[in-house]
């Protein structure tokens, strides 16, 4: 049998609230078995741009990575907050270590080709050096991931915190059992919207199809769930959308995707 | 026999000039062996700083870390820096992994006693994993180091990058032949600070104290040479002092200090 490993995804909801981080950190300290933790960041380095007067460039809610805004997110994603939270989790005993996908080679991507809109220095993951992060694991170490890859040609990219957690799990799936957590600020799926309490709690394919004729699948759900299928359809055994509660085992409200 | 290490400090000057820092990457991923790398960068903090309206405080040429320059730093040392070298290293097809103290919680530290001057967020080391970083060069990595270290509760410190460099070499000495060059704008110890084919080319403990009487090591050269000493005194087999140009075969001029 497999080993199992937990992959775990923060937004900016999470890692920006001084509170919510230290129970998150909690949390995610005390889980069994291997695990990995993937973190955003864009708010922050947002607030830390505008004080540098570097003002964020955003199309249809994605960034537009320019070179002043590289420079920001490099010292936002991989300094300031990677590195407080590899210290809050060696303080709660978790072996961490910060990487962004340069380090140790672990994600390697390219810089997004300009169709319509030029993204700038985004990157799409062409694989993950599954190899060393297996050792690492094997080592006691807890890879904390910031939402940065490199090209291999010395230039480093901007890449969605989601899709890291991801192509993660997908580079891991062939030696480990992995479940893949989104954690944010909701429940989970909500059938409604306006009702935190109306959480889809199963979804698999047949479903999924379903939610989507329905159209309850929509805006920034959407993404999020063609994120999940595919990582689903590439090996991850299981994947888990709610807010950090769900980590505790006495939490029930969140949804789970299966194939 | 042990197999040998080389451990490299390289200072601002290098760091902040972009054809030196490409040119120093070049020669540092020939190195054959095993090797880190530890590097300072303290002009562009307080560039940065400067740039989001925090004034760096120095007193006696040693920074003053509040919990503003922390941040600034931790962005620019762990983050801006840290990983532009990496990614430079990794199209060098050298396998760099950037590392603070708290990753890994390769280097513990503790917050340096306030006596006559309050320093702020320095810390003093108090030990390194040889075992993980050991482990990690046996992977085929590449440690590079920022100047910082953690508490273990915590708390990220700043740690001067000499200082780092010589715990790192005493750690690994026990497993290692090591020798820790220290890379900065002069050809080495110069007789005659005036001039720089003065080159010391060997100083040895009994060389060391006539200089010190002569007067010749003195001012910045003073601290540099006691954390020499100390880390000869602690198990390091060399160290050397250069500039870059050391690292090439056929370069001869610079000091070489051995017990």
């Amino acid at each position: 049998m497999k080993p199992s490993l937990s992959i775990l995804k923060i937004g900016g909801n999470v890692i920006e609230n001084k509170a919510e981080l230290s129970q998150f950190l909690t949390l995610f300290s005390k889980l069994e078995g291997f695990k990995i933790l993937v973190h955003g960041g864009g708010k922050l380095a947002t607030e830390i741009g505008k004080k540098m007067g570097i003002e964020s460039k955003m199309v249809g809610g994605r960034r537009i990575t320019d070179e002043q805004s590289l420079e920001v997110i490099t010292m936002v994603y991989a300094g300031l907050t990677n590195k407080r939270v590899v210290a809050e989790l060696q303080a709660r005993n978790c072996n961490a270590i910060g990487l962004s996908g340069a380090d140790g080679n672990t994600i390697q991507a390219h810089k997004r080709p300009v169709k319509d809109i030029d993204y700038g220095f985004a990157g799409d993951v062409d694989g993950v050096n599954e190899g060393l992060l297996s050792h690492l694991l094997t080592l006691g170490l807890t890879p904390v991931f910031c939402a940065m890859t490199h090209d291999g040609k010395g230039q480093l990219l901007n890449t969605n915190a989601d899709t890291i957690a991801s192509e993660v799990a997908i580079g891991l799936g062939e030696r480990y059992e992995t479940t893949l957590y989104y954690c944010f600020e909701k429940n989970g799926v909500l059938k409604d919207v306006s009702d935190d309490r109306s959480v889809i709690q199963h979804i698999d394919t047949a479903t999924y199809n379903e939610l989507l004729e329905q159209g309850i699948i929509a805006d920034g759900m959407l993404p999020k769930m063609a994120n999940c299928f595919h990582a689903l359809n590439n090996g991850v055994t299981k994947v888990c959308i709610g807010n950090m509660a769900m980590l505790t085992q006495n939490e029930k409200l969140y949804t789970t995707i299966t194939l």
